[in-house]
């Protein structure tokens, strides 16, 4: 199974691509989709449905996993980011690709083996998964990366697992 | 020139569409979009880019207004209503639409002449303007006809016009 992690934004997207076999990983693909920040939101978001649409098309993944928003912090940039992740969703169905989503914790879990793990020790599991020479970069494709793995292994063990569907969890009006 | 007023979200997308003419407007189709709460948001996202795209092609506006985003009250709304939005804003720009942004006190500014009008006010001037025998309905349709009177106004008197275009408006990472 080949599955497409996906880290969301507008100026900058991660995505990593893997073979995942009975809890085995294998690097395919990783890398960053970027959009200029001149450009009119709509065009950025124009290009990024582009881009995905054409990352789909090349590399066939079976699923995919991006990572929940939670904004405490910087609801400016919680908004923005949302509106590239509508647009990365879409992508994803339109071309028929299921869509998995996880939250930081859950990715932090499955790669480094405890939720409370920090951002460098997720990093460094998921170079060792994947027999990496070096950590992943730019940051955005190794948080892409990781997530793939935590799909993976949620899909493997049949646990945790949750296509986007709960409407509840979205406050919607 | 026919404009195209949104107010966004994922569950109920208000639409207006008014033709303004030096100063008059003229009402041409009013209604919304809506998806059903039991569906993935990746599903109702492509619903909502489907009703898009095809209320553009059927009346082809020249241009498009949509509401700012505001959250300080529910984020978690607003990350939902950001997720539409982004997919809103994405159908246009496919089809070489222009999309103009106002903040809801420019709305009630340019509608019933005040930025601190109540939405009831807004509603009667909306009904006015429109030569409407009875407040439109839904809420989201009337708030939707504010939004396109809003931008026929700014468009006339080519004051407070500004195209989605500051990125740093955008806290984007």
């Amino acid at each position: 199974m080949v599955v497409l992690g996906i880290d969301p934004g507008v100026a900058t997207i991660g995505f990593g691509l893997i073979r995942a076999d009975r809890g085995r990983n294998a690097l395919l693909q990783y890398g960053v989709i970027t959009t200029p920040p001149g450009l009119p939101l709509s065009r950025r978001l124009c290009q990024i449905s582009d881009d995905m649409e054409e990352l789909i098309q090349t590399f066939h993944p079976d699923e995919m996993a991006v990572e929940e928003l939670f904004f405490t912090k910087n609801i400016t940039t919680g908004i923005a980011v949302a509106h590239g992740r509508g647009v990365i969703l879409l992508a994803a169905e339109k071309l028929g690709v299921p869509v998995f989503e996880y939250t930081p914790m859950q990715v932090k879990q499955a790669v480094a083996g405890y939720g409370g793990a920090d951002k460098r020790q997720v990093m460094l599991m998921t170079q060792r998964l994947l027999n990496m020479k070096e950590i992943p970069r730019p940051d955005d494709a190794a948080d892409a990366l990781a997530i793939a793995i935590c799909h993976s292994r949620a899909a493997t063990s049949l646990l945790n697992t949750e296509r986007v569907f709960d409407p509840k969890k979205y406050d919607t009006r």
